[in-house]
């Protein structure tokens, strides 16, 4: 961990979920956000869960991104503990497809909202610019990286269907 | 709450769950086991889950009954933090009646069962008698009334289909 | 509308999602953030679409929150024209009861997030608190309000089952 | 593109989805009928979309086939902004299997249809059949040509099982 | 019937989808268009299926407007045995809410398309549009009240959310 | 095709659905039951449904097992056609895995049944087994043939889990 | 019950089913097939179930209806216990309204099938149906009643709209 | 089978869901549990299920885990026949991916519960892991190997992302 806290924290519920969620690493980099990413499980390791949010924002954390599977209960029970936006990436499970994990996550009660992204990568890449998108509200430098990336998205874009 | 603890506690997310649990602890009084009834909100009271579930097996319960809607946290969470078995009740949910409890219950991660049972009151009545089976592996007189009631509900069983 | 800009917009595809929405605006001014409400279909007014979302970030606004039913296509279209944040509420549909609103909301493609809250009035008052949440994250009085606000939700929830 | 606008426009959200758009337009080829393919993301190209859309009347198309993944917008915002007829072709998504994209072209609000195929191949397929089909009502060549497409369709269905 | 065969039909399994197919209906009348709709069961009247289908062209139809519940193969058995744009109406089931009939009529094999619209009166309404859409390709009169149409239907988006 | 007609007809709508029936046909050579498979097009031959169902109780046949894909017609247009007995087999679809095919086949009005069976190859294989039951109620070699068949299927399964 | 034994037994999990299973019993009825209906629970009475199964094919009966809801195992547990054709109609279930009673029923392996019909009435309707349907391929007085019946089916189908 | 009854009786439908169950029976080894596995299919052999279920109380069992794919009828029919605890596990299905399996299983009517653990191979570790913590209740040293195998867990979950 970098010597100052970033900005964004990345959590997971198993190492088996970074490939997914290293999409959201690459896309903050890409916008110049710095970002502090472990493994939380909220069922196997409940108390560093406990210990990490409640301390979230003490320790300097602005924007919690947090990815997993199944009966993804990570996501909604960090947004429990801390008074950060807590965004939520559904990682793809193996029988149901994300499908559970989606609904894991979304349908939280009203009270402790979870920001949810798409299913897999889609949903990790997004969560990295939602995350810069909500740090550059206070931050008119990453307002304008934050521009130039949707330029140049937009951009890339080719109008032919083939080259 | 009684002066010694009951081998069954009842928890729930909601005051709006009871409706539904309360056919676990109807049940659990027709076979002659007590039981404790609370909410803890795995949401809006995660500490008061955290001490409840960290301290459950030491307070002297044997079995958890944990009812919860929508991303139902509840029962996982509270799996995560004891060696009690969980028993997991999915309440039936507004916009998409109870598949998304049923998924955010069962679908846990290989390491911390949660024994699910079918959504709403079929789930928590069969809960209670699922409850007092595991009890009754270690009490041959509640053993006995168990039997008596799977009989009784037998003979319920009119054959004829109108009277 | 106000003279000054508030901080929170709220669109929505008909009139007919302004009950649900209604629960992101008490939210709102419960936490004693301004807001503006208005119907802008994604359909029908296409145009309308384009102007307030193009226009939304010079306008002043911090903060869109948007609802919408079935094919519902006005969180991600007005997502897709601002670099502010975009809270998707999916409004409870009638005959799919709302998993075509969510759907169709939260599988969003990789560069164009949508911060999907769960179906009908729950998700609604999330996107309520989410906002604030955000906007807390520059303003220390109201991240005061909030944390008011979820020690007085977590105090709401009363331990016992029935009064 | 041609010197004169084909009757047919081709959009799609991505050039990924071209291996299932391709359908339609060989289909058209068969048909005789001429096309224009072009890409048009909703969410990344926005102002494409509206140029697009709003000018394909007056640019001389007669039919648009819309085709798009995941929380596919691009058929229902086309259909937003002209009054030619749009077809949509959901193409299959990776983790729900197309069921999003699915629902999320065909449970339009009333007031703005789209004629909405099968997912993926056969739906694009059908797209360029459906066009001819509502081009062939005011051109008896086409007609002709339709009729034989779908003889020879019909002779083409071999009554053994095996050869 | 009319003497001279209107350019719409519009077919149903049941007397009991008549109050979903009736916003076909309504939505031609509004539009100047006229229409023929009777009561063609695939299922129990097999034979009046065939004889209109077959004969629907030469009838001088343009366009069919098919609605079904459930199993529902009335739109893509008419399309089977026409070269006329059937449009498919899923009229919302008892049981599984329009998803059996949605998918039985929209998951057409490649070769014979059925432009499906949404599930209820909002696919009906929508079919009758699209019928005026695809007929106001030739006929610039329609036309101009297509565009009347589609602009009373803008202005009828009232921007604030009460009165 | 035999001389004399067997008891048994096979239709498909595609020849690709030949390697899932063909484990009925397979089913009925063991059970000694002749059968005949064609394939027969809902869609690209309905004429040649017609022709074949109206006339398959004439013909001599007395079961019908019928098997399709995705939006699958073919067996309760069928059924819609002849008073033999119509058996559906929903074969496995791309997209969506077989449950549109399941429920185009299975959700048929009150009138006209389909006797549906399980999708893909176990499903044709109980189609070949449910023939045999029916015939096999005026055939007691038959019958005898079906009970040694069951006999040797249940000595079949072995109690250990390895060899 | 008759002194003797009717071809067509009607059995269900539950006296709550009789509602939907009636509609069995009353089509028998209107075709003149003797029936006879009883509760065999699979869960709560399976003695009974293994009696019933086990015998009914030498106490005289040739069709046996079953009906259940939810994990509905009474039509799949009879037919691996009787020779005799087992026709299941999945009750339409609380939460899930017949999906659940619907995949239970129809989803059997290869090697011992059940003749499912649609979810509630309809389904019951056809079973009764396909059970004369099966007895008519040995009894030419009741396939001449059951087209009478498809024939008064047919004629019942007013063309009109509206009266 | 041991000289001693074990404690575990490990049941499932083919020999095909071993891969699946093999998973429980390596985690009572892991937890010192000994088991018993085999073979008994509800559906062809139904004689089997009724004597080992009937008989497994009085043989010494204390806990049957039992494992089903499809129409999954085996765990709910043994819950129906014995008063011990019945943990289901649903085995991951061809072409419904196990939700057919899932719903099989726990949707339990009233009366007769299944603890039902997730779909696939973390289904079957958790059957073995709860089966341990039933087990534990009246067995203060497993309870202990139970506490060591859950401090393993936890701690085997490395907090970063990559070596």
């Amino acid at each position: 961990m970098a010597t100052e806290t970033p900005p964004v924290a990345i959590i997971m519920g198993s190492r088996s979920d970074w490939p997914t969620l290293k999409h959201a690493a690459d896309t903050l980099d890409r916008l110049g956000v710095a970002w502090d990413a472990r493994v939380v499980s909220a069922h196997r390791t409940p108390e560093r869960l406990v210990q990490f949010a409640t301390g979230a924002k003490s320790a300097g954390f602005k924007v919690i991104i947090a990815g997993a599977g199944g009966a993804a209960h990570l996501p909604g029970m960090a947004a429990s503990m801390t008074p950060l936006p807590v965004l939520g990436v559904p990682v793809q499970s193996r029988a149901l497809q994300g499908l559970d994990s989606l609904l894991s996550i979304v349908q939280m009660p009203g009270g402790v909202p979870v920001a949810t992204l798409a299913i897999g990568e889609a949903g990790a890449k997004n969560a990295g610019i939602l995350a810069a998108q909500i740090l550059a509200l206070s931050d008119s430098t990453l307002a304008g990286r934050l521009d130039a990336f949707r330029e140049a998205q937009t951009e890339a874009v080719h109008e032919t269907v083939e080259d």
